[in-house]
């Protein structure tokens, strides 16, 4: 990858606002100041799981520093920093005394992009705040606590000129990116309908708060997943489904998301779950779970199509993602037994016999993206299946060449929005909720950004 | 089968009433007139492709005579005279001038039962004429046209003591069949989603009006599905879907539908179809066809169910019913690779290993249904699948003893209603659409009556 540092020319002043138990000063950014030289400076906040893995990512990458790490977690926060000491001799300096120690670190690192892997509800507060103090951020995947933060996040995008990006690494899934390829080729036709979601069995993890990356001191009733099933219900983890989707269905660049309309099942599985799998006398006994167990979301399309996303982790099912890509040449489909997440099928008229399934095998050979070629040659990196380092060097070769993001702040407001959206839709028993156009109508205009080339 | 004929006892006086070419006199059917000993007197109204199936189906019946036909086509009313003369040497009397001869058919034939194989349009009113005139109806799956005259042949089905039964075949399906029996030995735990539909690529026969047994004159533009596809938007063909799903979640014996909200893509396969197929003079050639190529309905049940209706019949895609029953416990799936028909996949809590599917087989032959397995024993017929003569079967046998068919006047209401309902919905832009309680409360305290023993 070669340096093409352009550095952020725009920002005057940013101050970091809301509340904190830090005193934000004003700060300023050189115009100009040039960087085409120099690393790519990297701040971590939140290196549980997924953090950890993203320094991982990012040490595998030239010219990229990871200068200081946030985790409120004594034992992440050293962890993290012994990684990157390990491989680089030299220790990021280290933030974690208390929630807010975050913006600590934004202001006094001179910080090009912020990796931030915390509990939902932090996402994008983080990301705002890291634009506003004049770095790119990145999110993870996982709920907007209001549509309000959504604007919020956008609005700062637009102001500071700056990108925030949601690593999902669902986009960089091979079969969907071959399946990206193939809809931009035009094998599908046009397209009509797609389906998507995220269902996998999670009921011990959300009920006890394991695994969840939870960066609470208390593990049940945890921020990431517990507390999310006991106060809300709609779909709190759409983008897996809805981000590839979005990417076939040119959403933001020449079409959007026009409404959607939720439904979500009764509450059983967790509780279930507690009773048969816990101590009568376990903290997470007769909880009332306020999640409904699966959730169904319907998204009307601007130019007419629609997607049907499922949110089902509450209860016993192999894992899968659902996925359907249908238009008037083709159907690709990856469920049920076709679920293992290498063997879906896909009907292509002319091509298949009639009426008849095949193996997406050949067509993945025959239709493999050239970022996947590239990275396949060059030996790709595991974690999340490859999508995992390919969300964090395409974010990172955005702030590099400081170009938006190949998922880019409307997409991140736009998917994570779907949660929100889904619990007013739901609350409403199934009405009808617009979708807001997170870019003002530059949706009509912007061109594709994703994986259109073999560089990120 | 035993003979166990309590005639209907309650028929006074019944008009049929509407526009009409004949005028129908009052009429009077003795109370208690008996038939213990005497045959179940069949006529049929329409006897295309399905009709033509149905007489052959009752043939093999006993004490069964079917002793009228009506067809507006000649064709098709000898050859089903035909083939009743060969089996029991007795020429039914033919009826068919115009389009209303089948009332002078109910109204001079001392009738039990009639089937109608119609154009969708026909069926609810055919069958509250024949209710009128003191016969029980079965009618073929198909869109009502409204919600009022699913109304009307409830209204008419509680005024005559009297019942329609629709035929779907598909509740008669083994796997479904199996299904259901499961759900109901508690295999699945307590039901919470459900998916089901009809994909299937009928474009060409949608296009030309061929092999759609259309009973008009002129082939495009015909009645049964060619006219539907130009003037509507909605699902017309949900009740292969709903049946089954119905019948697992106690829809009207304890459960009921809430709410549905329907989106339609834009309409493209058909034309292209046309395009790409026929003469460019074709009539078929740049017709705007109204219904868009997939439907997607989500429906909310009264006790915390959803639904999702699926209806594709204008897109390239191999046959699928899309099914899917998913409770507290398991999970089965017939769709993608399992979708041919007799290879579903399922997952069990506790059975299956973990996060994998199952093939359904064993299962099947495990927990197949009692009807299915007498049937087995005894050679079952075929014609879709064995359901086609099991639903005939049944709806004699409620006639021969006079109680509700195993499938009754509210389900087929309920099923077909889906037609006008989604087409509401989508009309406004995909609002949430009340579901009426065609039985009016009395889903509270209705039991079970499909398949709940080997009888029938």
């Amino acid at each position: 990858m070669k340096m093409n540092l352009n550095r952020r020319d725009f920002l005057k002043k940013a101050t970091l606002t809301g509340a904190g138990f830090v005193t934000m000063p004003s700060f300023s950014v050189a115009k100009g100041k040039a960087r085409a030289n120099s690393n790519v400076q990297v701040g971590m906040i939140g290196v549980g799981g997924h953090g950890h893995g993203h320094i991982n990512h990012v040490l595998q990458l030239e010219n990229v520093s990871i200068v200081a790490i946030c985790d409120i977690k004594e034992a992440n926060l050293s962890r993290g920093q012994s990684i990157v000491e390990k491989t680089t001799d030299k220790r990021p300096i280290g933030y974690g005394e208390h929630e807010y120690s975050y913006r600590e670190m934004l202001v006094k690192e001179d910080l090009d992009a912020v990796i931030i892997a915390t509990p939902w509800r932090w996402h994008i507060p983080m990301a705002i705040d890291t634009m506003k103090a004049g770095a790119y951020a990145a999110v993870e995947p996982g709920a907007a606590s209001t549509v309000k933060e959504c604007w919020d996040l956008v609005n700062t995008a637009e102001e500071t000129g700056l990108h925030t990006m949601i690593l999902e690494n669902h986009c960089y899934d091979r079969w969907n990116m071959a399946v990206l390829n193939m809809v931009r080729q035009g094998v599908f036709g046009e397209l009509l309908h797609c389906q998507c979601g995220y269902e996998h069995d999670l009921r011990g993890r959300i009920v006890t708060g394991k695994k969840s990356g939870v960066s609470e001191p208390k593990a049940l009733g945890g921020d990431y997943r517990s507390l999310q099933n006991i106060k809300r219900t709609g779909d709190l983890y759409a983008t897996h489904g809805i981000g590839p989707v979005s990417q076939c269905l040119d959403i933001h660049r020449g079409n959007k998301f026009m409404n959607l309309v939720s439904m979500a099942t009764k509450s059983r599985g967790l509780k279930l779950w507690a009773e048969e799998n816990l101590d009568t006398d376990h903290p997470a006994q007769g909880i009332d779970w306020k999640m409904g167990d699966i959730v169904s979301t319907m998204i009307k399309c601007n130019n007419g199509e629609t997607v049907i996303l499922s949110f089902d982790t509450r209860s016993p099912r192999p894992y899968s993602n659902m996925r359907r890509v249908q238009g008037t040449r083709a159907i690709w489909l990856q469920d049920g037994e076709a679920s293992s997440l290498d063997k879906s099928v896909i009907h292509v008229e002319g091509e298949s016999p009639h009426h008849e399934w095949e193996p997406f095998g050949p067509y993945q050979e025959k239709y493999e993206h050239p970022l996947w070629k590239r990275y396949q040659n060059e030996g790709v990196v595991a974690g999340h299946r490859g999508g995992g380092f390919l969300k964090v060097s395409g974010f990172i070769e955005a702030v590099r060449r400081q170009i938006p993001p190949p998922i880019d702040t409307y997409d991140t407001a736009s998917w994570k929005a779907i949660s929100p959206l889904s619990e007013r839709s739901i609350a409403q028993g199934g009405e009808s909720v617009e979708f807001p156009d997170f870019t003002n109508g530059k949706w009509m205009t912007m061109e594709p950004i994703f994986g259109l080339t073999d560089e990120y």
